[in-house]
């Protein structure tokens, strides 16, 4: 099911496809008359799932992620099977997954909006892996993708997340929820900073470059 | 409430509580009939949560816990609000209950083996504390504690495990559980070593050695 495969295959990119696993599950235990209520927001974030999952024509991103996947020189299977994933990096996507599941729309949507600095964030990344990793260019469409996604996707969650947290409460929780997002990504960018590069100690079962590359 | 407290103040040392909070909260989910079977598993595993909460008469791991808290220099409150955790910490040990809450008794039992090499450890790190840390010496009554009941605690989940994993498919069940187990220790000594050792990056909102002590 993509989407699970979207929290384990993980990266800081995966924000939009965990939100909407979240936020559905959160629509189930709600229960039908909350459903409907929402029903305007499902809407909107359908959007989320195409871009995704593909609508049938074209690939989506979790096909982009796979083919960046094996741009790199790894297999895609290794990637479904979250083979060598580092730990730290599950429990945190984990984490995210269940934050958007228990919390309310509104926090589900704030956490989204790190992506407020995806286009500024992506574009130098590209920059840079062309330039450090040029064997890895055939394989950024992705990115390509998410910076018109993003855009859109965050100027819709702002958008939302303004005219429903009118009050200093929601304003804080919403706060709160952009926080705990950052959180989230800055300890998945510490877990494989210390595994690949300083101290450069991947744990036990995680990928190994010098024995796989 | 003491078993949430204790997921959230944490440490490689509250296994038990952990497990025990998981082995619950699976019995709620599995019903009544399951629950009457599994009667004589909640009886053994009793011991476990008096451990930590403590008998009302002497005060209990967690009491414990705290009093080393103290001991370091901080406060008990800042513990147990959690201010200042390192996220990566939350996530796995909230890694940690969502296994043992899902798992089966079997994986969940399974997963509080890594207690084995217990003694061996706590005796080598009490005496380490003390040695580069003096002013610890006085609240170590944890890990003195845990040197008899961690001890008692594995022999009674090794032969659980062994009574309860007669097939290759469940001792391999019981094996992936201490090897995540172990994972979800391994993640958080390396998160700890990452912030304050090598390089020495704690993220923000996480305890600034320099700044608090």
């Amino acid at each position: 099911m993509p989407l699970e495969k979207s929290a384990t295959i993980t990266s800081t990119h995966f924000t939009c496809s965990c939100t909407t696993a979240g936020s559905r599950a959160a629509s189930f235990k709600r229960g039908l008359s909350t459903v409907i209520t929402i029903k305007a927001v499902r809407r909107a974030w359908h959007k989320r799932i195409v871009d995704h999952d593909g609508d049938g024509t074209k690939p989506g991103g979790i096909e982009k992620w796979l083919r960046l996947v094996e741009a790199t020189g790894l297999s895609r299977d290794l990637a479904l099977r979250s083979a060598g994933i580092l730990p730290a990096t599950r429990y945190a996507v984990q984490a995210y997954v269940e934050f958007v599941s228990t919390g309310s729309h509104l926090e589900a949507v704030a956490s989204s909006l790190t992506e407020l600095f995806s286009k500024r964030l992506i574009t130098l990344r590209m920059d840079r892996l062309r330039q450090h990793y040029p064997w890895l260019s055939g394989g950024l469409d992705y990115f390509t993708g998410r910076l018109t996604q993003a855009t859109e996707d965050c100027e819709f969650a702002l958008s939302w997340v303004v005219k429903h947290a009118p009050t200093r409460r929601e304003q804080d929780l919403a706060h709160a929820a952009l926080r705990a997002k950052c959180d989230i990504l800055w300890a998945q960018l510490d877990a494989l900073y210390f595994a690949y590069v300083n101290p450069g100690w991947p744990p036990p079962g995680a990928f190994q470059p010098a024995r796989e590359s």
